[in-house]
C-alpha cells in the first residue's frame, strides 16, 4: 500500500501517522523524495483502504499487489517523465537518444563525439570514466580527473552526460559531474549503491543485471525510489544466456512488459544486447517498435582504436544514419498509436 | 565446398566427377532439388579451387568456411525466394503475415478466422492439426481427417497453409493436404524426420529449438536442403531462458544474424516469443524492424475458449490491427532501405 | 487420479466402469501394461475417493495432485524395479553400471569393449547404431546390421545392451536386438515415438532434453507408462547453460528432485554431463552419492580415435579404476543409509 | 608471466627491475601479499623465458597461459593452504565443514547453534549481518552491532567465523571481527570490493557469480591476489538457468575444473545450490564425491521460524546427521585416492 502524503504534513503529524498505522500491524516506510512524501506500508491485506485514505495528512492511498511498490503502476499509473530542463525530457512521449563511446579515453575523442552528436541532434552523451572490467589487467577507466573533464567540454557543446557509478564513495564524488548517474549491469543488486543513490538528487539509469529477471530490476528500481530518488529509468542491456552468436542476448520482451508493470522510462541499450557493430541499427529500431522510451548505443570516432567494446561501436556516419532511422521509427510509433493500431 | 552442376550434366558425368573428388580426398554428397544438382564436398582446404572449377560438369564453385554450407550466404549471396504461384512469394522484397490458431477444432472456427483473413489481406493461414503437448492427457488435435477440412476450404477462400508435421509417417499423408510443412520447435532436430521433408517438393517452415542455437538452426535446415528440397523458411520462436515473466525470451538478435549467414528467408512468431496476448503486437513489429521477412501470429474468433495457447492468441479486431500496422511498419522499413539508413 | 484394476476385470466390466467414470465428469484413459490395467482418471477433484474405491472391479485409488499420475511417487511409493533376467535389476537397491562406446563401430571394437566389461564385472553396454548428429555430413552409425551384430556379440559375452532409438518405424525393426531401448536427448519430446515406445515390452532409458525441466522428463516419462510400458528409467545427462568450461551442465540437484516425485529409477550420465574425459569419474561418484540408481559412461579402446565423443570417453584402464570405485561409493552410501544417516 | 621476487629484494632493485620489463614492452603490475612479492608481466610472448629469470631479484618465473594469472594453477602447481591457526587448515588434504544461520537473528539463536557445531565437531561458523536483499522491506540484518556479539560469542565457543561483507566501507569496520570475509554471489564482481578485500590481511571466501562463469570466478580472484591478498577460497553455490524445480543449478561440474585450472581451494555451498531442505545433504555429499575441499551449508534451531532461507536450513539433528555423512564420504575420496582410482 502507497500513501501519498498532503505535502503541507507536519513531521509530527506524520509520525503520529505512521503510529496509527503500525498499531494497524503494517510495517511502514516513510519515503520522501524530490517530488512528494509517501509512506509505504506493508501488512494485513484486509483492512478498509478508504479507512486508510481517510486519515489525517493523507492524500490518497492505494493498494499494490506488487511485492515492489512506489514503482508499480498499480499505484502510479500515469508514465514518470524526467525534466533535465532546457526542454530535454526523459519518459513516455519523446524518444530519448544517448549516444557516446565505451570509455572516455581523451579530450581528443570527447571533442570529435560532441561535434558528431551536436550536429546529428542528439542532446545526451554516454561515456565511462570508471570502468568495470573483468580482468584486473584491463583499462579500468581515467576516473574522476577524466569525469571533470567530460563534464567540463559536455556544458561547452550543450551535452548533458550519463556515466557509470560503481561503489558508494563516488557517488559524493560525482555529483557535481554528472547528469545522470548510470548503474551497470553488474551493479543492478549492489544494494548499498542503490541505497546510496536513493539520496541524491539526480536520475538514476539502472540497468538489468546480466542474469537478472524483469522482477528484480523493479526490486533494484525500489531500492532507490524508497530510498528517496524517484527520477528512474530503467534499461534493458540483453541477459546471458546459452546462445553464443551474440554477446547477450537482448530481450526486447522485457519492454512491453516493463512498460504495463512500471511507470518508470524504460530505455534498451542495443549495443550491449547484441554486441555486434552491424546488427546494433536493426535491434535499436525494434527496441522502438517495442516500445522503448530510449536509446542508448556506442560510437567513437575509429570503433576498431577504441579503448573497450570496439567491436559494437558504431562509426560517426553509422550512427548519424541511426540517428534519422530512430527519428522516423518513432515518428511510425507515434502514428500508428495515434490511430489506434497500437 | 559446393559445386553447382550443369543441368544437362548425365548421371555417368556426374558419378565420374564425384569419383575425381573423392580421389582429391573429399568426401562427397551429391544433391538434387527443385531447382538445381549440386556436390557438398567437404574435406581438404588447400585445394585449387580454380581446378575444381574447371572439371567438366561443374557451373561454379565456392569454398564455404561455415560448417553448414548449401544454407550458407557464403556460397549463394542472392536471398531464396520461394513462390507459391498466385503471386505469392516468401522471403526477402516482400513481408510475409501468416496467422491464425493453434488448433484446427471445427468447420465454424476455422471459416471464422478465414474470413477474416481474407477481408484483412492475409494469405496464408496457419493451424496445428497434430499438437506436440507435454502432456500425454491434453488435446493432441484433430489429426488427418482435421487437416482434409482445412486445406479444403482453404482452397475455398483462396488461402494457402501452414502446418506442423510431427513424424516421417505424416509427411507422406499429409502432402497433398498441405502448401507449408511446419517443422515445430520440439523437432528442430529431429533428423530422421528433417531427411524426410529432404525428400519432398512442399517448402518447410523449420521453427528454431526451445534451446537451439543459430547454428543448429542452419544445420537442421542443411539437412533438408541435402536431402533435396531448398524451400525453406527458418523461424525465430523463442528460447528457454531463466525469466519467467513471459514465456519464451523472443531473440530479434538471431534475425539480423541469421540474414548474414544464411540465404534463407527468416520468419518470427511473436505468439510464442513472448506468450502475452497484449504484448504480441509490439514485438511483431519490432521483429519487422529487426529485418524479418515474415511474422507468424495466432489469432481465433474467442482467444479465451481456444483449445490451447489462448493466452497468447489475437481476437479478430487486434489481429486486423496488427496487419495494418505491419504492413505500414514493413513499408516503414523499405523506404529506411531505399534512403540508405538502414 | 489412478485406478489399478483387478487383474481379472473383464472387458465389459472395465468399460461399465469407464462409463461411470464418465458420468461423473472425469476423462479415463485406460492404460494396460505389462504388470497390470489402470485407469487414468483426471476431472472433479472434490469426488469421495472411497465412493470410486468402492466400485466393482477396483483394487485401489490414489488421488494425484501432480499433473502427471502414473509415474509420480504420489501414487506408488514403493519404488519401480526393472528386472532383466539372470539376477539383473535396475533400480532402487541396487546400483546399475552401463559402459561402452559412443557409436558402434566395427567388432573388433565392440569385442574389446565387452572383454573389458566382463573383466570389470559390467553387466550393461551402451553403443549407438543410429546417431543424431548436428551435421547431415557427420557419421550417422552403423544402422540396424551394425545393431544386429552388436546384440548377437553381446549375447555371447552374456552382455545385455542400451541403444538408441530415433524414430518410430525403428522401434519395430530393432525390437528384438536390444535389450534396453534408449531415447536420446533430443528425443525427450519425441511424442510418437514415446507413444510407440509403450506399445512395445522392453525397457525404456529416457534421457532428460538438453533444455528440458524436471516436470518435462516426468511429463514425457507418462507418456511411455500410459502408452502400456511401465519399464522406465530416467537418465539425466546434463542440461544447457550458459557456462561454456563444459559441454553441459550435470544437474545433480535433479537425482534426488526425482527420486521424490517418481517411483521410477534414476541414472546419471555424467559423460554427457561434464563432456570432458579426465573430470567423468567425480562426478559419477558425485551421482552416486546424490541418490542415482545407475551410471552411465562412455568407453572406448582408444578414446583418441573415437568417430564420436572421443573427448568424454575413457579408456579401459580408467574405466576400470571407475567401476571398482563405483562400487565402493555405492557401498558406503548403503552404509550410511543403514546407518540413518541419509 | 608471473615472477616471483627474492623476499629480500630492496625497494630500488624492484624498481628496476620492472624498468627492464617495460623496457622489454611488459606491462608490470607489482604485487605483494602476505606471504611474498610478485611481478605480473603480461605482453610479449615470444621472450625468452629464461633470460626473464636470470634477471637479478627473481626468485622464479613462469609463463601463464590464461588470462587469469596469479591464481593459475599453470604457475603455482601446489594447492594453496590458508592457515588460520590452532591446527585449523583449509584447502587440500582436509574437508572444511561450515554451518551457521543465513542471518545472525540473536545471541539465543548464535548460542544454540554454536552449542551444536561445538558438539559436532564443526569448527566454521557462517552467518550474515548484512544480508543482501531483492526487496528494501525485506530483513537487512543486524549490521556491526551484531557482528561484535556474533565475533565475541564466537571467541568464547572457540569457533572461527565466515561473515559477508557488502561494500567497501565495510571492510575496515568488519575488520577486527571476522576471519573469513565473504563475498555474496550478488558482488561477485563488484570490483571496488574485491580491490579493498585484497587490501588486508583476513581470508576470502568468493562464492561464484548467480550466472557467472568459472573463468569470470577465476578473474575476480584474481582482483584479490592482485590486490595483495592470496588468502582467496572459490565457491560454487548454483548458478541460474530455466530450470525451476530447484532454486538453483548446483554446478558440480565446477568443482574438478576449478580444481584442475587454480591452486585455490574450492568449496561448495548446497544450501543455495539447490534450496531445498530435505535434498541438502545429498548434494553436500555428492560435492565431496566431486572432489571439494569445504562444504558451506546452513543450520538454524527452528528452520521454519528463521528470518531468512529457513526453505533450505538444517535443523540441528538432520545437521549433526550431515557432519557424520560429511566425514566418512571424504574419508572414502581419501582411500580411493590412495588406491589410486581417483
Amino acid at each position: 500500500m502507497v500513501l501519498t502524503l498532503e505535502p503541507t504534513l507536519s513531521a509530527d503529524a506524520q509520525e503520529s501517522l505512521v503510529a496509527q498505522l503500525r498499531e494497524l500491524r503494517f510495517k511502514v516506510t516513510p519515503v520522501r523524495t524530490q517530488r512528494a512524501a509517501y509512506l509505504v506500508a506493508l501488512g494485513p491485506k484486509d483492512v478498509d483502504i478508504r479507512r486508510i485514505g481517510a486519515l489525517p495528512g493523507v492524500l490518497d492511498v492505494h493498494q499494490v499487489s506488487d511485492d515492489y511498490q512506489l514503482v508499480s503502476r498499480k499505484w502510479r499509473v500515469r508514465p514518470t517523465v524526467i525534466d533535465l530542463g532546457d526542454d530535454l525530457r526523459l519518459g513516455e512521449g519523446t524518444l530519448s537518444v544517448v549516444a557516446g563511446p565505451c570509455s572516455i579515453e581523451s579530450e581528443a575523442q570527447m571533442e570529435a563525439v560532441m561535434q558528431h552528436l551536436v550536429q546529428s541532434g542528439v542532446r545526451l552523451m554516454r561515456g565511462g570514466v570508471f570502468k568495470p572490467r573483468s580482468s584486473p589487467y584491463s583499462f579500468r577507466g581515467l576516473g574522476l580527473d577524466g569525469l571533470r573533464d567530460f563534464y567540463r567540454l559536455a556544458r561547452q557543446y550543450g551535452l548533458r552526460i550519463v556515466t557509470e557509478v560503481m561503489q558508494v564513495s563516488q557517488v559524493e564524488e560525482m555529483l557535481d559531474y554528472v547528469d545522470v548517474f548510470q548503474v551497470g549491469a553488474r551493479n543492478t543488486q549492489n544494494f548499498n549503491l542503490l541505497d546510496a543513490l536513493g539520496q541524491v538528487d539526480k536520475p538514476v539509469l539502472l540497468k538489468r543485471g546480466v542474469s537478472g529477471t524483469v522482477e528484480e530490476l523493479l526490486h533494484s528500481a525500489e531500492y532507490i525510489f524508497s530510498g528517496g530518488n524517484e527520477h528512474i529509468i530503467l534499461c534493458e542491456r540483453g541477459i546471458r544466456t546459452f546462445e553464443t552468436a551474440s554477446r547477450n542476448t537482448l530481450d526486447l520482451n522485457a519492454v512491453p512488459i516493463l512498460k504495463e508493470k512500471t511507470h518508470l522510462p524504460v530505455f534498451v541499450d542495443p549495443s550491449h544486447g547484441i554486441g555486434i557493430r552491424e546488427h546494433v541499427p536493426p535491434l535499436a529500431l525494434a527496441a522502438v517498435m517495442a516500445g522503448a522510451d530510449g536509446i542508448l548505443y556506442e560510437t567513437a570516432p575509429v570503433p576498431e582504436r577504441a579503448a573497450s567494446d570496439g567491436q559494437q561501436t558504431l562509426d560517426f556516419a553509422e550512427s548519424a544514419r541511426l540517428v534519422e532511422a530512430l527519428q522516423r521509427t518513432y515518428l511510425l510509433r507515434r502514428q500508428l498509436a495515434e490511430d489506434g493500431l497500437v
